[in-house]
């Protein structure tokens, strides 16, 4: 199975990359854009058919090394 | 308008970020992970109420700054 898993920073969490993205598109002219923030997106493969098996597995990579859940929040979807 | 856009490598283009991961997720007993690609994913507002114009500024963004085109694709959302 394929997942494909966003890990973003929680709300309320400062984002130092997305201001500094903001402010290098404001001074490119893109005035109008505004309250950016900047996230991981992962796609990876795992051997597996069961699919309650695989999310668990996902998961608990998740919670183990992709995501620092103090200050990060994640998502995925599992795809055949 | 909210923008989600993703940036990834072009497929071909060597991931390192996407092998230590693999192999960090190998040395803790995911064994059955493969394939890891990391990527960019970012969220925005754009203050324009006319979708196509919306629209054609994120490109632009994803263009000039956001994505590296000779390495990388992206591709963008846009939910009001």
């Amino acid at each position: 199975m394929k997942a494909k898993i966003h890990v973003t920073l929680k709300q309320g969490i400062l984002d130092p990359q997305g201001k500094a993205i903001e402010h290098a598109l404001e001074s490119l002219g893109f005035k109008n854009a505004g309250n950016v923030r900047v996230g991981k997106y992962m796609e990876l493969d795992v051997q597996e058919q069961d699919r309650a098996k695989a999310e668990s597995q996902v998961k608990q990579m998740c919670e183990t090394l992709l995501a620092n859940t103090v200050i990060e929040e994640y998502r995925y979807e599992l795809t055949s």
